[in-house]
Protein backbone atom coordinates (compact mmCIF):
# COMPACT_ATOMS: atom_id res chain seq x y z
CA UNK A 1 0.00 0.00 0.00
CA UNK A 2 1.18 3.41 -0.63
CA UNK A 3 -0.09 6.77 -0.58
CA UNK A 4 -0.34 7.16 -4.01
CA UNK A 5 -2.86 4.25 -4.28
CA UNK A 6 -4.73 5.99 -1.91
CA UNK A 7 -4.38 9.01 -3.00
CA UNK A 8 -5.66 7.82 -6.66
CA UNK A 9 -8.47 5.50 -5.57
CA UNK A 10 -10.12 5.01 -8.98
CA UNK A 11 -8.62 5.41 -12.41
CA UNK A 12 -10.39 8.20 -13.19
CA UNK A 13 -11.99 9.49 -9.81
CA UNK A 14 -14.90 11.96 -10.66
CA UNK A 15 -13.41 14.14 -8.10
CA UNK A 16 -10.31 15.82 -7.54
CA UNK A 17 -9.16 17.35 -4.45
CA UNK A 18 -6.34 19.20 -3.43
CA UNK A 19 -5.23 20.08 0.17
CA UNK A 20 -2.41 22.99 0.30
CA UNK A 21 -0.06 22.20 2.99
CA UNK A 22 3.45 24.47 3.78
CA UNK A 23 5.39 24.67 7.13
CA UNK A 24 3.57 26.09 9.98
CA UNK A 25 -0.08 24.86 8.72
CA UNK A 26 -2.11 23.04 11.38
CA UNK A 27 -1.68 19.41 11.28
CA UNK A 28 -5.51 18.70 12.43
CA UNK A 29 -6.70 21.33 9.78
CA UNK A 30 -5.29 19.33 7.36
CA UNK A 31 -5.28 15.37 8.51
CA UNK A 32 -9.29 15.93 9.65
CA UNK A 33 -10.87 16.97 6.06
CA UNK A 34 -8.01 14.59 4.07
CA UNK A 35 -9.64 12.04 6.24
CA UNK A 36 -12.42 12.28 6.08
CA UNK A 37 -12.43 12.70 2.12
CA UNK A 38 -10.02 9.25 2.01
CA UNK A 39 -12.58 7.61 3.98
CA UNK A 40 -15.57 8.51 1.56
CA UNK A 41 -13.14 7.19 -1.39
CA UNK A 42 -12.87 3.90 0.54
CA UNK A 43 -16.65 3.86 0.59
CA UNK A 44 -17.08 4.27 -2.81
CA UNK A 45 -16.87 7.80 -3.63
CA UNK A 46 -15.04 8.72 -6.77
CA UNK A 47 -12.61 10.97 -5.51
CA UNK A 48 -8.87 11.60 -5.10
CA UNK A 49 -7.29 13.48 -2.33
CA UNK A 50 -3.95 14.86 -2.08
CA UNK A 51 -1.91 16.97 -0.18
CA UNK A 52 -0.01 19.28 -2.14
CA UNK A 53 2.89 22.27 -1.83
CA UNK A 54 3.83 25.03 -3.13
CA UNK A 55 6.85 23.77 -4.56
CA UNK A 56 8.85 20.56 -4.28
CA UNK A 57 9.04 19.54 -0.41
CA UNK A 58 8.75 15.89 0.39
CA UNK A 59 8.40 17.05 4.17
CA UNK A 60 5.92 19.45 5.64
CA UNK A 61 6.81 20.40 9.38
CA UNK A 62 3.08 21.75 10.98
CA UNK A 63 2.39 24.36 13.66
CA UNK A 64 2.58 21.65 16.49
CA UNK A 65 6.12 19.86 14.70
CA UNK A 66 4.09 16.97 13.10
CA UNK A 67 5.98 16.24 10.39
CA UNK A 68 3.88 15.34 7.10
CA UNK A 69 4.56 14.07 3.84
CA UNK A 70 3.66 15.67 0.41
CA UNK A 71 1.44 13.74 -2.18
CA UNK A 72 2.69 16.54 -5.16
CA UNK A 73 3.54 19.70 -6.14
CA UNK A 74 0.07 22.27 -6.54
CA UNK A 75 -0.58 23.18 -10.02
CA UNK A 76 -3.40 25.56 -10.87
CA UNK A 77 -5.95 24.00 -12.56
CA UNK A 78 -5.67 20.40 -11.23
CA UNK A 79 -8.43 19.63 -8.75
CA UNK A 80 -12.08 20.32 -8.68
CA UNK A 81 -12.03 21.55 -5.18
CA UNK A 82 -8.92 23.28 -3.17
CA UNK A 83 -8.95 23.19 0.44
CA UNK A 84 -6.57 25.84 2.12
CA UNK A 85 -6.05 25.03 5.79
CA UNK A 86 -4.77 27.10 8.64
CA UNK A 87 -2.31 27.84 10.97
CA UNK A 88 -0.46 30.57 13.15
CA UNK A 89 -1.94 33.46 11.71
CA UNK A 90 -3.59 34.76 15.09
CA UNK A 91 -0.30 34.41 16.76
CA UNK A 92 1.91 35.56 13.69
CA UNK A 93 3.82 32.67 13.66
CA UNK A 94 6.99 33.00 11.45
CA UNK A 95 5.97 29.43 9.63
CA UNK A 96 1.85 29.31 8.72
CA UNK A 97 -0.87 31.10 6.60
CA UNK A 98 0.46 34.60 8.30
CA UNK A 99 3.68 33.83 7.01
CA UNK A 100 2.33 32.75 3.46
CA UNK A 101 0.24 35.98 3.41
CA UNK A 102 3.03 37.96 3.83
CA UNK A 103 5.79 36.11 1.55
CA UNK A 104 2.70 36.23 -1.52
CA UNK A 105 3.27 33.11 -3.21
CA UNK A 106 0.80 31.00 -1.96
CA UNK A 107 -2.25 34.11 -2.62
CA UNK A 108 -1.27 34.60 -6.30
CA UNK A 109 -0.89 30.87 -7.19
CA UNK A 110 -4.72 30.80 -5.78
CA UNK A 111 -5.94 33.48 -7.59
CA UNK A 112 -4.55 31.70 -10.73
CA UNK A 113 -6.14 28.21 -10.25
CA UNK A 114 -9.23 30.12 -8.59
CA UNK A 115 -10.82 30.50 -12.23
CA UNK A 116 -10.40 27.07 -13.32
CA UNK A 117 -11.27 25.17 -9.97
CA UNK A 118 -14.85 24.57 -9.11
CA UNK A 119 -14.73 25.41 -5.21
CA UNK A 120 -12.81 26.76 -2.71
CA UNK A 121 -12.83 25.72 1.01
CA UNK A 122 -11.04 27.55 3.70
CA UNK A 123 -10.70 25.96 6.98
CA UNK A 124 -10.08 27.55 10.12
CA UNK A 125 -7.61 30.46 8.85
CA UNK A 126 -7.06 29.09 5.61
CA UNK A 127 -9.72 31.76 4.85
CA UNK A 128 -7.59 34.57 6.17
CA UNK A 129 -5.69 33.50 3.16
CA UNK A 130 -7.87 33.29 0.92
CA UNK A 131 -9.37 36.52 1.65
CA UNK A 132 -5.86 38.27 1.55
CA UNK A 133 -5.59 36.67 -2.28
CA UNK A 134 -8.92 38.51 -2.87
CA UNK A 135 -10.65 35.76 -3.27
CA UNK A 136 -13.28 36.06 -0.89
CA UNK A 137 -14.48 39.99 -1.18
CA UNK A 138 -17.76 40.96 0.07
CA UNK A 139 -19.21 37.08 0.24
CA UNK A 140 -20.03 34.93 3.12
CA UNK A 141 -17.69 33.35 5.13
CA UNK A 142 -16.09 32.32 8.11
CA UNK A 143 -12.82 31.41 10.14
CA UNK A 144 -11.22 30.43 13.47
CA UNK A 145 -13.30 32.92 16.17
CA UNK A 146 -9.61 34.48 16.95
CA UNK A 147 -9.81 36.55 13.45
CA UNK A 148 -13.47 37.01 12.95
CA UNK A 149 -12.85 40.85 13.19
CA UNK A 150 -9.61 40.46 10.76
CA UNK A 151 -12.10 38.64 8.44
CA UNK A 152 -14.62 41.50 8.51
CA UNK A 153 -12.04 44.21 7.92
CA UNK A 154 -10.61 42.37 4.79
CA UNK A 155 -14.45 43.22 3.45
CA UNK A 156 -16.38 39.67 3.87
CA UNK A 157 -19.93 39.32 5.07
CA UNK A 158 -18.51 37.20 7.83
CA UNK A 159 -20.59 34.39 9.76
CA UNK A 160 -20.38 32.56 13.23
CA UNK A 161 -21.63 29.26 11.58
CA UNK A 162 -19.18 26.76 12.11
CA UNK A 163 -19.53 26.22 8.09
CA UNK A 164 -20.81 28.43 5.89
CA UNK A 165 -21.67 27.11 2.19
CA UNK A 166 -21.60 30.16 -0.58
CA UNK A 167 -22.03 28.03 -3.48
CA UNK A 168 -18.25 27.73 -4.67
CA UNK A 169 -17.24 28.94 -1.73
CA UNK A 170 -17.10 26.87 1.89
CA UNK A 171 -15.72 28.36 4.55
CA UNK A 172 -15.17 27.09 8.49
CA UNK A 173 -14.26 28.19 11.53
CA UNK A 174 -11.20 26.49 13.74
CA UNK A 175 -9.35 23.12 13.34
CA UNK A 176 -11.94 20.59 14.40
CA UNK A 177 -14.67 22.22 12.73
CA UNK A 178 -12.77 21.33 9.03
CA UNK A 179 -13.94 17.61 9.59
CA UNK A 180 -17.47 18.93 9.10
CA UNK A 181 -16.47 21.50 7.08
CA UNK A 182 -14.91 18.54 4.62
CA UNK A 183 -18.03 16.02 5.42
CA UNK A 184 -20.46 18.72 3.90
CA UNK A 185 -18.27 18.74 0.69
CA UNK A 186 -18.96 14.47 0.82
CA UNK A 187 -22.65 15.60 1.39
CA UNK A 188 -22.89 18.10 -1.24
CA UNK A 189 -20.90 15.86 -3.92
CA UNK A 190 -21.82 12.11 -3.13
CA UNK A 191 -25.06 12.20 -0.82
CA UNK A 192 -26.12 13.15 2.78
CA UNK A 193 -26.05 9.21 3.61
CA UNK A 194 -22.36 8.56 2.63
CA UNK A 195 -21.46 11.77 4.72
CA UNK A 196 -22.95 9.99 7.37
CA UNK A 197 -21.74 7.11 7.03
CA UNK A 198 -17.73 8.35 7.39
CA UNK A 199 -19.05 10.73 10.23
CA UNK A 200 -20.59 7.47 12.04
CA UNK A 201 -17.14 5.80 11.23
CA UNK A 202 -15.10 8.54 12.90
CA UNK A 203 -17.42 8.78 16.07
CA UNK A 204 -17.95 12.57 14.98
CA UNK A 205 -21.53 14.71 15.16
CA UNK A 206 -21.50 16.53 12.70
CA UNK A 207 -22.59 20.35 12.40
CA UNK A 208 -24.14 20.96 8.45
CA UNK A 209 -24.31 24.71 7.82
CA UNK A 210 -27.48 26.23 8.57
CA UNK A 211 -28.25 27.12 4.80
CA UNK A 212 -28.66 23.33 4.79
CA UNK A 213 -31.65 23.19 6.43
CA UNK B 1 11.65 25.65 14.86
CA UNK B 2 12.26 21.63 14.91
CA UNK B 3 9.85 18.96 15.72
CA UNK B 4 12.74 18.23 18.21
CA UNK B 5 11.98 21.98 20.04
CA UNK B 6 8.32 21.21 20.11
CA UNK B 7 8.33 17.66 21.29
CA UNK B 8 10.67 18.80 24.38
CA UNK B 9 9.09 21.68 24.97
CA UNK B 10 10.54 22.56 28.22
CA UNK B 11 13.70 20.83 29.57
CA UNK B 12 12.64 19.17 32.19
CA UNK B 13 8.91 18.40 31.59
CA UNK B 14 6.72 17.48 34.49
CA UNK B 15 5.09 14.91 32.24
CA UNK B 16 6.21 12.56 29.29
CA UNK B 17 3.91 10.92 26.63
CA UNK B 18 4.78 8.65 24.45
CA UNK B 19 2.03 8.24 21.16
CA UNK B 20 2.85 5.06 19.79
CA UNK B 21 2.72 5.08 16.02
CA UNK B 22 3.07 2.12 13.01
CA UNK B 23 1.88 1.19 9.88
CA UNK B 24 -1.33 0.83 9.53
CA UNK B 25 -2.59 3.81 12.90
CA UNK B 26 -5.68 5.57 11.98
CA UNK B 27 -3.91 9.06 11.48
CA UNK B 28 -6.80 11.23 13.49
CA UNK B 29 -6.24 8.74 16.40
CA UNK B 30 -2.65 9.95 16.22
CA UNK B 31 -3.17 13.58 15.09
CA UNK B 32 -6.17 14.76 17.63
CA UNK B 33 -4.11 13.60 20.96
CA UNK B 34 -0.94 14.20 19.68
CA UNK B 35 -1.37 18.27 19.13
CA UNK B 36 -4.40 18.49 21.93
CA UNK B 37 -1.03 17.55 23.95
CA UNK B 38 1.20 19.77 22.43
CA UNK B 39 -1.38 22.92 22.49
CA UNK B 40 -1.27 22.16 25.90
CA UNK B 41 2.83 22.70 26.25
CA UNK B 42 2.09 25.66 24.38
CA UNK B 43 -0.05 27.22 26.96
CA UNK B 44 2.36 26.65 29.94
CA UNK B 45 2.13 22.45 30.56
CA UNK B 46 5.33 21.08 31.23
CA UNK B 47 4.85 18.11 29.06
CA UNK B 48 6.66 16.18 25.65
CA UNK B 49 4.48 15.18 23.92
CA UNK B 50 6.26 12.54 21.15
CA UNK B 51 5.36 10.24 18.03
CA UNK B 52 7.44 6.48 19.06
CA UNK B 53 8.12 3.54 16.63
CA UNK B 54 8.49 0.11 17.89
CA UNK B 55 11.71 0.20 15.92
CA UNK B 56 13.47 2.65 13.79
CA UNK B 57 11.54 3.85 11.23
CA UNK B 58 11.91 7.83 10.20
CA UNK B 59 8.38 7.51 8.50
CA UNK B 60 5.00 5.69 8.87
CA UNK B 61 2.12 5.56 6.82
CA UNK B 62 -1.31 5.66 7.93
CA UNK B 63 -4.59 3.86 7.56
CA UNK B 64 -5.40 6.67 4.95
CA UNK B 65 -2.41 6.86 3.30
CA UNK B 66 -1.25 10.26 5.18
CA UNK B 67 2.66 9.98 5.97
CA UNK B 68 4.25 10.95 8.96
CA UNK B 69 7.60 11.26 10.91
CA UNK B 70 8.28 9.95 13.88
CA UNK B 71 10.24 11.35 17.13
CA UNK B 72 11.93 8.66 18.72
CA UNK B 73 12.03 4.80 18.89
CA UNK B 74 9.75 3.36 21.69
CA UNK B 75 11.87 2.55 25.14
CA UNK B 76 10.06 0.82 27.97
CA UNK B 77 10.19 3.41 30.93
CA UNK B 78 11.07 6.26 29.36
CA UNK B 79 6.97 8.12 29.38
CA UNK B 80 4.67 8.29 32.17
CA UNK B 81 2.46 8.28 29.63
CA UNK B 82 1.62 5.57 26.72
CA UNK B 83 -1.03 7.07 24.57
CA UNK B 84 -1.93 3.62 22.11
CA UNK B 85 -3.82 4.53 18.95
CA UNK B 86 -5.65 2.07 17.06
CA UNK B 87 -6.69 1.77 13.11
CA UNK B 88 -7.53 -0.87 10.37
CA UNK B 89 -8.54 -3.48 13.21
CA UNK B 90 -12.60 -3.97 12.27
CA UNK B 91 -11.71 -4.25 8.71
CA UNK B 92 -8.12 -6.49 9.63
CA UNK B 93 -6.64 -4.55 7.94
CA UNK B 94 -3.12 -5.75 6.49
CA UNK B 95 -1.22 -3.08 8.33
CA UNK B 96 -2.92 -1.52 11.50
CA UNK B 97 -3.55 -2.34 14.97
CA UNK B 98 -4.55 -6.51 13.60
CA UNK B 99 -2.12 -6.82 12.13
CA UNK B 100 0.11 -5.24 15.05
CA UNK B 101 -1.88 -7.77 17.60
CA UNK B 102 -1.18 -10.79 15.54
CA UNK B 103 2.55 -9.56 15.29
CA UNK B 104 2.71 -9.61 18.58
CA UNK B 105 6.00 -7.26 18.96
CA UNK B 106 3.66 -3.94 20.17
CA UNK B 107 1.97 -5.93 22.44
CA UNK B 108 5.18 -7.85 24.28
CA UNK B 109 6.71 -3.78 24.48
CA UNK B 110 4.11 -2.38 26.20
CA UNK B 111 3.26 -5.67 28.88
CA UNK B 112 7.16 -4.48 29.67
CA UNK B 113 6.40 -0.67 29.93
CA UNK B 114 3.22 -1.43 31.86
CA UNK B 115 4.98 -1.94 35.03
CA UNK B 116 6.72 1.29 34.39
CA UNK B 117 4.59 3.64 33.05
CA UNK B 118 1.74 5.60 34.86
CA UNK B 119 -1.30 5.91 32.51
CA UNK B 120 -1.63 3.76 29.50
CA UNK B 121 -4.08 5.34 27.10
CA UNK B 122 -5.83 3.33 24.21
CA UNK B 123 -7.51 5.52 21.13
CA UNK B 124 -10.13 3.50 19.40
CA UNK B 125 -9.05 0.35 18.35
CA UNK B 126 -5.97 0.85 20.45
CA UNK B 127 -7.44 -0.19 23.14
CA UNK B 128 -7.69 -3.91 21.32
CA UNK B 129 -4.01 -4.03 21.12
CA UNK B 130 -3.70 -3.05 24.70
CA UNK B 131 -6.48 -6.21 25.90
CA UNK B 132 -4.78 -8.71 23.19
CA UNK B 133 -1.19 -7.71 25.44
CA UNK B 134 -3.40 -8.88 28.05
CA UNK B 135 -3.27 -5.08 30.11
CA UNK B 136 -7.02 -4.55 30.37
CA UNK B 137 -8.36 -8.10 31.74
CA UNK B 138 -11.68 -7.20 33.65
CA UNK B 139 -11.09 -3.86 33.97
CA UNK B 140 -13.29 -0.69 32.66
CA UNK B 141 -12.67 0.32 28.74
CA UNK B 142 -13.79 1.47 25.96
CA UNK B 143 -12.93 1.23 21.95
CA UNK B 144 -14.71 1.91 18.72
CA UNK B 145 -18.07 1.54 18.80
CA UNK B 146 -17.13 -1.50 15.65
CA UNK B 147 -15.22 -3.67 17.66
CA UNK B 148 -17.17 -3.36 21.37
CA UNK B 149 -18.41 -6.94 21.40
CA UNK B 150 -14.96 -8.19 20.52
CA UNK B 151 -13.33 -6.25 23.37
CA UNK B 152 -16.10 -7.69 25.81
CA UNK B 153 -15.16 -10.74 24.55
CA UNK B 154 -11.15 -10.58 25.96
CA UNK B 155 -13.08 -10.42 29.38
CA UNK B 156 -12.85 -6.44 29.37
CA UNK B 157 -16.07 -4.38 31.74
CA UNK B 158 -16.86 -2.48 28.37
CA UNK B 159 -18.54 0.81 28.99
CA UNK B 160 -19.96 2.72 25.89
CA UNK B 161 -19.19 6.23 27.45
CA UNK B 162 -16.53 8.21 24.73
CA UNK B 163 -14.25 8.28 27.58
CA UNK B 164 -13.38 5.82 30.12
CA UNK B 165 -11.35 6.57 32.80
CA UNK B 166 -10.53 3.83 35.01
CA UNK B 167 -7.34 5.08 36.75
CA UNK B 168 -3.96 4.56 35.69
CA UNK B 169 -5.96 3.11 32.13
CA UNK B 170 -8.33 5.38 29.80
CA UNK B 171 -9.15 4.59 27.05
CA UNK B 172 -11.87 6.08 24.40
CA UNK B 173 -14.61 5.32 21.19
CA UNK B 174 -13.92 6.02 17.87
CA UNK B 175 -11.15 8.21 16.13
CA UNK B 176 -12.20 11.63 17.29
CA UNK B 177 -12.73 10.38 20.57
CA UNK B 178 -9.00 10.71 21.01
CA UNK B 179 -9.24 14.50 21.13
CA UNK B 180 -11.40 14.13 24.10
CA UNK B 181 -9.64 11.38 25.89
CA UNK B 182 -6.38 13.85 25.44
CA UNK B 183 -7.91 17.04 26.89
CA UNK B 184 -9.29 14.38 29.66
CA UNK B 185 -5.69 13.67 30.53
CA UNK B 186 -4.88 17.10 30.31
CA UNK B 187 -7.55 18.22 32.75
CA UNK B 188 -6.16 15.42 34.84
CA UNK B 189 -2.65 16.57 34.96
CA UNK B 190 -2.90 20.52 34.13
CA UNK B 191 -6.58 21.76 35.77
CA UNK B 192 -10.07 21.91 33.77
CA UNK B 193 -9.22 25.38 32.65
CA UNK B 194 -6.19 24.86 30.46
CA UNK B 195 -8.45 21.72 28.87
CA UNK B 196 -11.25 23.89 28.30
CA UNK B 197 -8.91 26.81 26.69
CA UNK B 198 -7.32 24.12 24.69
CA UNK B 199 -10.76 22.43 23.48
CA UNK B 200 -12.08 26.77 22.68
CA UNK B 201 -8.94 27.19 20.75
CA UNK B 202 -9.58 23.79 18.74
CA UNK B 203 -13.43 24.88 18.47
CA UNK B 204 -14.18 21.48 19.74
CA UNK B 205 -16.85 20.69 22.10
CA UNK B 206 -15.84 18.58 25.14
CA UNK B 207 -16.91 15.44 26.17
CA UNK B 208 -15.25 14.41 29.83
CA UNK B 209 -16.36 11.05 31.08
CA UNK B 210 -19.51 10.52 32.95
CA UNK B 211 -17.11 9.30 36.16
CA UNK B 212 -15.73 12.76 35.96
CA UNK B 213 -19.18 14.71 36.82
Amino acid sequence: MTSASLADHSPTPRLSIDVVIYDGVDELDVVGPLEVFRRAAGRGASLRAALVTRTPQPTVLGAHGIGMLADAVFEPGRADVVVVPGGGWAARAATGAWAQARQGDWPALLRAAASTTGLLAGVCTGTMLLARAGLIGTRRATTHHAVLTELAATGATVLTDRVVDDGDLVTCGGVTSGIDLALWLVEREFGGSLADDVAAGMAHTRTRPTTAD
